[in-house]
C-alpha cells in the first residue's frame, strides 16, 4: 500500500528571523494561515489515510511537529536523533514503514514546498507511484523548468518509457549540478532537463536493496536499528543513527541505481527557498511591494515586507526585503537576500542564541 | 528662589515607533540608559532641590512621568488637562510656583534635549537667572549656531548689556522664522543670530505681568484657575484650561515683552528632533553605521539602526534609518526620516491604535 513519507527535518536558516532553530521553515505559515508542513499533509490526505502518512523530523522538533499535525497519529512522527542527510532518512523511514507493511510503496516528499495545482499534483504522484509499483526501480519527480534557474540542481531525462494522464515516465539519465546562467538557459531551451525537486517514489524493499548494494555501511546500520524493534530500540537508534554514513538520496542512491526513472511534472511548484521566492508567491501591491502581515508602505517599490506579529512601516524604500518579528528584524536588499545565512552565522558567533 | 520648570508635554511622533502616545520622546532612553526627562532633571539638580523642580506634562502622562522621576515629589508633576501651547503652560506654572514662593524666579526648560557640557550648561543657566533676578524682564537662551540649520527658528541679538563667566546678555532684537538654506548660511556668517532653544528665565511675577498686559484672556483664565486653589481647584482647572488662548511663549509673550533679553550660549546642545539628529549623537561604527541596541550590520553604510528590545540585522543597506520595537518597525531613507509623521497619520487613518 502507499505510504507517504514527508521529510521535515529542515533547519531553515534562509527564513531567519521568521525561522528559528526550534521553528524551522516547515513549521512557519509563510504563505497561508497553515504551516507549510500542515499544508503538505493536507495535500496528500486524498492519497493515504493518516496512519499511512509518516513525518520524519529531528527528535528536537518531534513534539512541535506533532502539535502542528493533530490529525496524524503521534507514532507516525519519527524523530531522527541527529540529521544524517537524506539517504539515511529515507532508508530508516522505509524500514519503519515496512514493519507495518512489508509491501509498502513510499512516496517521499519535502515538507516545505508550495504547490499551486493540488489536483494535478496528486495525479502526478499517483502516476509515479503506480509506475514503481508495477515496474520497480527508484523514481524521482522532475519539475519542468520555467526559467533559467541557477539555484537548483537538474535532472537529465532519458528515453520515454510509458505513463498516463498526459504524463510520461522516462529513464533518468543523470543528475546535473547547479548550472551557471548560460548553461541554465541552454537547459531551458533543450527541454530534456528538469529541476530536481526532492520528491521520490519507490517500493520500500527496492530502496533497501539499492542501499544494501550501494551503501553497505548504511544498510548495516539500518539493519541494526531495525533488528532492535520500535520501542526497546530507541537506545539502539540513538547509538547507531549518529554513525550512519552521510549522503544524499540523489548521489548516494539514485545516481547509481540499477533501475531509475524520472517523471516530468508541472503543477505550479515552488520550493520557497528564500525571501524573494516567497515574495513571488505574495500578491504584488502598488509599485511591486509584496507584503504579508500588517504593513504600511508609503512610496516604497519592489520590496518584500513581512510583519510577523509586528506592524512594519516602509517609507520611500526600494528593492529591499524587510522581515520583522517581535524579537528580531532583517533588512537586506532583495538581490542579497541569500546573505541571511551570514547573519545567522554572525549571531552564532556573537552567542545571541535567543534569536537563533 | 530659583524654581526649575520642565516642559514635558511633547507627543513625539517624530520618534515613532520608539515613541508612542503614552510613551513620548521625553520618556524614552534614546541616548543613554536614562530617559531624556530623567537626564534633564539630573542636569538641573545642582541648581535646585527636588521640591523646586516642577514638571508640566499632560494629565494622561502624569503617572508615567511621576514613575520616571522617583526623586521629585509627586505634587511637583503638574498635569495639564489638555495642551494649550507654551504660553498657557508657563503662565500656569508661574502661578503654581508663586503659590509656594511669591518671589519665585523660573528657569523654563524643555524635557527632551541633549546637552554635552553639563557644567557649562549650569553656568549659563545661572548667569541668565541672575540677570533676570537683578534686572527683571524675560530672557531666552539662544544657542550659538554651528551649521546653517533650516529646521530651527532663530533669535536676532541686539545690544550687549552685561554678564559674567564669558557670557554676555543681549537685548533680544527679534524672533526669526525658520530660514531657507541661503538665509541660514547668512545667519551663520553674520554672527548675530542664535538658534531658538525654548529655554527661558524670568521672575514669575514679571511673566504674569507681561501675560496680563499682552494676553488678557489668558491672564483672566489663569486668574480663575489660581483663585480656585490647588486641591479643590482641579475641577476649575479642567473646566477653564481648555478655554485658554493657544499661543506660544515666543510669539505670544516674548516678542512683545517690554524688557526682553537673550543670552547666547554654547554647551553642546541638540534638540534631538529626528532619527537622523539622534544618529549624530550615537557613535559611528565602520562605514558610518550608527547603532543603538542589538544590531548586526554586515556591509551596511551610513545607516542609523536602532533595536529597542529587538535584534536587528542590517545587511548591505545604505542611507537608511531602521528602528525596531517588539510590535512596530520603521524603515526609511535617512533623507526622508521626517516622513515618519506621515506614517503616524496613516496608522491613525487605519485605526491601528495599538501601535500609536
Amino acid at each position: 500500500m502507499l505510504h507517504v513519507v514527508i521529510m521535515a527535518g529542515g533547519s531553515g536558516t534562509r527564513f531567519w528571523p521568521a525561522s528559528r532553530r526550534m521553528r524551522p521553515k516547515q513549521l512557519l505559515s509563510l504563505v497561508a494561515d497553515r504551516t507549510l508542513l500542515a499544508t503538505t499533509v493536507d495535500r496528500v490526505r486524498p492519497l493515504a489515510p493518516p496512519e499511512r502518512i509518516w513525518v520524519v523530523t529531528s527528535e528536537a522538533l518531534a513534539e512541535a511537529t506533532r502539535d502542528c499535525l493533530p490529525s496524524i497519529p503521534d507514532d507516525r512522527v519519527l524523530g531522527e536523533p541527529v540529521g544524517r542527510d537524506t539517504a539515511a532518512c529515507v532508508g530508516w523511514a522505509a524500514d519503519v514503514v515496512s514493519r507495518d507493511d512489508p509491501d509498502a510503496v513510499c512516496l517521499v516528499l519535502p515538507a516545505d514546498h508550495v504547490i499551486a495545482d493540488e489536483h494535478r499534483f496528486r495525479t502526478s504522484m499517483e502516476v509515479g507511484v503506480a509506475w514503481v509499483e508495477a515496474h520497480g526501480g527508484l523514481l524521482t519527480f522532475g519539475i519542468r523548468p520555467t526559467r533559467p534557474e541557477t539555484g537548483f540542481g537538474y535532472l537529465r531525462v532519458g528515453d520515454a518509457r510509458g505513463g498516463r494522464d498526459g504524463l510520461t515516465v522516462h529513464e533518468l539519465d543523470r543528475f546535473v549540478e547547479k548550472p551557471d546562467e548560460a548553461t541554465a538557459r541552454s537547459y531551458l531551451e533543450d527541454g530534456s532537463y528538469l529541476w530536481n525537486s526532492g520528491m521520490f517514489a519507490w517500493r520500500a524493499a527496492d530502496l533497501r536493496s539499492e542501499i544494501a548494494r550501494q551503501l553497505p555501511l548504511l544498510a548495516a546500520g539500518l539493519d541494526r536499528i531495525a533488528a532492535a524493534g520500535a520501542e526497546a530500540g530507541r537506545d539502539v537508534l540513538e547509538k547507531v543513527y549518529p554513525t550512519l554514513p552521510k549522503t544524499s538520496v540523489d548521489y548516494g542512491i539514485m545516481e547509481g541505481a540499477a533501475r531509475r526513472w524520472t517523471l516530468p511534472v508541472d503543477f505550479g511548484w515552488s520550493d520557497v527557498g528564500s525571501w524573494p521566492a516567497l515574495g513571488e508567491l505574495l500578491a504584488a501591491g502598488p509599485s511591486g511591494v509584496r507584503t504579508r502581515g500588517r504593513v504600511v508602505a508609503l512610496d516604497a517599490s519592489d520590496c518584500i515586507v513581512v510583519g510577523d506579529r509586528v506592524t512594519v512601516a516602509a517609507v520611500g524604500i526600494r528593492d529591499l526585503v524587510v522581515v520583522a518579528t517581535p524579537d528580531a528584524v532583517l533588512v537586506v536588499p532583495v538581490a542579497d537576500a541569500q546573505r541571511v545565512r551570514e547573519v545567522v552565522s554572525a549571531l552564532e558567533d556573537l552567542g545571541w542564541d535567543e534569536v537563533l
